[in-house]
């Protein structure tokens, strides 16, 4: 039998990202020998030992990483600079240190400092995940036909590199690599703005007259309802995702702003033109999105 | 047999809407004896033929109303008064006259002035609908379980306002009456909202540099993907509602609009419990929705 991609891979956080790894990993014969679970939830723990995720479980991230040749970092993205520093100094040399953090600058700014030498860090963030949490809402099929973008820093080991484009090609997903500014600025809008935006109206509405307010949850149309569906998403892990990638969000919320602001003025003022012109572009946008088959 | 709601309905525009209502209209025995179909395109017009949605058509809506106990504007609001104008001397007494607009106030407005004595105007707004324009693109259940806002004028026919309730739920929808400047504000954050903030990111993504705007195709991930499926709607229609409900459309931008702020200078100043508790709040209302139902 061929050699498997980790022999032992820790992963830190069985939320339902970690979860949905950690089933997928059950499927795929070949990438991992052993899969170490850590989580510093014992609900989350006992969950994934009940759902037989692993092979072993743990809730320290240092006894997790004991011995692995793998670890991916499965947590909000405000816990790794801790975590990092944690389980850096039990590191073999040659262990392959990821993640799956939806920001990259910052992943490798609190991360980079903690990785000993000779350990391979090669940042990763599958683009998959819905709305749901916690190690019972994982799907061995979540990441199937999905990009997972890398972003190896300058000087990563090449060889590293090619093991995670392997084990997240083998779980079934597409992958690319950029650097971490740009991975930052592209999720920034396709993603987190998105994010913030659903949060927020659903915060206005919630504001609104308590008559209007249950009538806003009794006519939910199409719009309002998509809107909650995204809002529905895990307050620690969106709270971390905003502020670690605060430049480029607020960069893409700023042109938001001042093109909603717009649109705005054109209703007040009645510049159908206007107003038609930019709907015509987010149909385009739409098109091009059906005619790549993403949509 | 009975007497149908109506002995001769003619619907004044054939697109998503009118032709889902004509679908739905030939499933419902006892609904309609007599359809008229009226549009002013005329591709429009040969599609319904081809699709056999009516027993008769024309372009001309004074025609289309000549001896009919029953008609329904499904055109965009903007082209309502025109057509009001247009109609009005053709209505016999007793006719009702109706709609399927998203905008009610502007309807009072713009038809009211054109109704004849001893014709029955009843506005109404069927809160269904998908991303699609023309007569191919009606479904016979799109009405199905979805609500169907009814808001008569003050002083407004009673048995009318049955008729118009009957058949709406005829083809099954549930019915609610409320006064239109109510409907006016819920839609307006329900829906035209959502559609502005839609439409506007759609635009802000089209605007990047080419090369993040390409990588933004490739990855749009749930947020984004879920937005542009909103924004791919009709433009003209909405354009007629974006001006036709300005004052509460505005209303909710400046609110929304403040709330955006305050979470982009929250994300900025790493106020991580405002961020937080507006998160959860997002939650909360989706899970309000979840309990009823409508999600």
């Amino acid at each position: 039998m061929a050699e498997p991609l980790f022999r032992r891979l820790a992963l830190i956080g069985i939320g339902h990202i970690g979860s949905s790894i950690a089933r997928a990993v059950k499927l795929t014969p070949g990438a991992v020998a052993h899969l170490v679970i850590c989580d510093a939830s014992p609900t989350h723990l006992a969950q994934a030992r009940e759902l037989e995720l692993g092979n072993s479980y743990t809730a320290d991230p240092a006894e997790a990483v004991q011995g692995v040749d793998g670890v991916i970092l499965c947590t909000p993205v405000g816990s790794f600079a801790a975590i990092a520093k944690g389980i850096g100094p039990h590191l073999a040399p040659g262990c392959i240190l990821s993640d799956v953090g939806s920001t990259k600058q910052s992943v490798i700014r609190d991360v980079g400092p903690h990785v000993p030498e000779g350990v391979h860090f090669v940042p990763a963030h599958p683009m998959a995940g819905l709305e749901f949490s916690g190690p019972e809402s994982g799907m061995a099929d979540l990441f199937k036909g999905r990009w997972c973008l890398l972003t190896p820093p300058e000087g990563a080991d090449e060889a590293a590199t090619a093991t995670i484009e392997g084990f997240w090609q083998a779980l079934g997903a597409r992958t690319v690599r950029m650097t971490a500014a740009h991975h930052d600025r592209v999720v920034a809008i396709v993603s987190h703005l998105p994010h913030l935006i659903a949060f927020t109206i659903c915060g206005t509405a919630d504001d609104l007259a308590d008559e209007t307010r249950e009538e806003v949850l009794q006519f939910a149309a199409g719009g309002f309802r998509d809107f909650t569906r995204i809002a529905a998403s895990d307050p620690v892990m969106w709270r971390d995702i905003f502020i670690n990638n605060k430049d480029a969000l607020l960069e893409m919320f700023a042109r938001f702003s001042e093109d909603a602001q717009s649109m705005a003025r054109a209703v007040r003022w009645g510049d159908t033109s206007y107003i038609e012109d930019k709907i015509n572009r987010g149909r385009k946008i739409r098109k091009s999105l059906i005619d790549i088959k993403q949509a």
